[in-house]
């Protein structure tokens, strides 16, 4: 972890859609690598703003009022508290910025919550 | 600040090199992109460690025991307390995140040092 991070090549590591992998930590935080397609789930952090950063494709985070549309190069905030559902039509690749131990799903739960680890 | 932010776009604002701009935040975290050639200063930040993604151009992080070449698409966290000094022999467009008032000369000081400034 102490070395310098290859994206692409972490991205290769991972296997399902929405199945994030830590790639590193800065401070608190985790850096997180995730390749996602399809919807995910709506849900919220009510304690943390959560970072998204496009590396590929498009991705849509969808908020209750409007749609942010992300491509590749682009970076959203999402406001802690905010209620909010990414959607990608294709594969995208995506790097999140959390502090370390914030689940994926945050308020929602459900099937789609996943352990943290790293690849 | 609450909006997408395209880093190329920003990057397109800045001036001089090694003259960052802040677009965004993410809790006590400011989103920070900056132009870099040639050779920056020897510092540390003692209380948190520093995240750089090469967006674009080749940047080569010295530190005291060996050099971190970054491509575009890597990323590297200098650790808190170790004294490290960017390089660029071309241009090199980077993403900086780093807790809000860090300085960006660290403990250096000098000519160097900037103020914060949002772009």
């Amino acid at each position: 972890m102490h070395d310098k991070v290859n994206l692409a090549e972490k991205l290769g590591l991972l296997g399902e859609h929405y199945s994030p992998g830590i790639v590193g930590y800065m401070n608190d935080y985790k850096l997180v690598v995730v390749k996602v397609k399809g919807e995910f789930v709506w849900h919220k952090h009510d304690d943390t703003d959560d970072f998204f950063l496009v590396l590929s494709g498009r991705l849509t985070i969808q908020l209750r009022d409007r749609d942010v549309v992300l491509e590749e190069g682009e970076l959203f905030v999402v406001p802690r508290g905010v209620e909010h559902c990414p959607l990608a039509e294709e594969e995208a690749h995506v790097l999140l910025i959390e502090p370390r131990g914030t689940v994926n799903t945050g308020d929602a739960g459900g099937d789609k919550t996943v352990a943290e680890r790293e690849i």
